[in-house]
């Protein structure tokens, strides 16, 4: 593992990390928030999932999510959203390809070679984490950003004890029944749609739901309120008494001062759940 | 004036508008935070000038200024830090030209038309936001990173009674004996080294002072301590009895890590100071 940079950050240390990529088949790139207790002990660990278009940088200098964690002592990991690299598959569009990994093992040409995050997430990069940094295995929540939201709820559904609790801003809620899904599903696990219930958040909520308490935040005025559909997740939520709250936040959009507005509820959440 | 964008943030509005400016003879950008407060009265200003490289957009995505604004009810204005355009001139250092205004009226070409910041900073975007925003004239704080701090304390200093407190985070504080400075004041001002003591923030505390309370903010692993010289600013503040605290903060560099690991501080420290 090669370390990009550490800065010091809110009495603890931003770290950008490399390394090779058995999953994926290509060097990774991965942030690393650790407040300053991570010196002296193991410290839970938040897991950000991020969206479309995004790399491990993207939040990690715009939510605002360090302030927060250095606060409850939490580390965040925030991963990269894809394989990338010449040798690697790509596509024009912003939402197929590099950069739109959907936290999925494709089984599909050009990509499956490479696009196996489901397993980089699921699998492979937490033992590069818990191997290599102060991080306590049976403390983990998990938390992401519009497609980063689909995979951190998805994970938390299907990952069954791993994570203490969930949340989601502005999660693309039902990839199965949107075009930020229907397409990269077809692409990345083939026409058949049973392959791709396992990843669909509403659908994993109708069949088990989860077993900790979820937030869920979406912004009103999001302008990919139709392709997010985030009405299917809290019918589904509601049905299935799932523990948690979905909230509607008036006027906010689906950028980073929504993401960023409502970081520190986030944080504290999962802190809580983290404490327990 | 014209809005470019606006983002529900923080219970606020995080707003970028683009004018005509006669100071700098192009159009100009700024980013303005507005707390939720500002909808039913006018709110008091906090100015955030930036640092090389950076535009309106740089410090409004990344140092986490709107959280503490919101919980304190000010509105923070991001100028741009220099006249852009085609027919503007530039150079090819990062440190010189468009992205680096150093906050003067240039005399000398190719920069004289355009480059007049200080008169922008000073007299035009204050006429702009009070005529168009429920921003409060007579309660204003200014703070700046970098090149921004240099602004920020030689504005505070020069036009005395407007700022009721002055911050900064690793300013230029003695461009004139900097490469960050002579280089900038030589082709903006000219050679004779007269003229630059008026923007010089360590020699403008030798000779007046500020007539607030001051906050600076130093990172002792600073990749640039040599050309921002902070010894220089703390020996005159202490020679002069300045009223204020000067800080060097164990481990951190020059980046938005550290802005935004300090940016709670300055805002309560400005906000505290504009309460009185």
């Amino acid at each position: 593992m090669e370390t990009i940079s550490e800065n010091r950050c809110f009495g603890g240390v931003q770290g950008v990390y490399r390394h090779p990529s058995h999953a994926t088949g290509c060097d990774m790139t991965f942030g690393l928030f650790l407040p300053a207790e991570a010196a002296l002990h193991p410290v839970p660990l938040l897991w950000y999932l991020s969206g479309l278009t995004c790399t491990h940088e993207n939040a990690m200098t715009k939510a605002g999510l360090q302030a927060h964690a250095a606060a409850h002592g939490l580390a965040v990991v925030f991963p990269d959203t894809s394989p990338r690299g010449e040798s690697v598959a790509d596509d024009a569009a912003y939402d197929l390809g590099q950069g739109a990994g959907f936290y999925v093992n494709a089984t599909q040409d050009p990509w499956a070679p490479h696009f196996r995050m489901w397993d980089y997430i699921s699998d492979e990069l937490p033992r590069v984490l818990f191997n290599n940094f102060a991080l306590e295995e049976d403390r983990q929540a998990i938390t992401g950003h519009s497609m980063g939201g689909h995979g951190a709820l998805t994970l938390a559904m299907r990952v069954k004890g791993r994570f203490a609790s969930a949340s989601a801003f502005a999660p693309i809620a039902n990839p199965t029944g949107s075009d930020w899904g229907r397409k990269q599903f077809t692409a990345y696990l083939g026409p058949d749609e049973g392959a791709w219930a396992d990843h669909d958040a509403t659908l994993l909520m109708q069949a088990d739901g989860f077993d900790g308490e979820l937030l869920i935040d979406q912004g009103a005025s999001d302008q990919f309120l139709h392709l997010l559909r985030p009405e299917t997740l809290a019918q589904a939520m509601a049905a299935k008494r799932q523990a948690g709250s979905f909230r509607m936040q008036a006027g906010y959009d689906h950028s980073y001062f929504f993401v960023s507005s409502f970081a520190g509820e986030h944080v504290a959440f999962h802190a809580q759940a983290l404490a327990r």
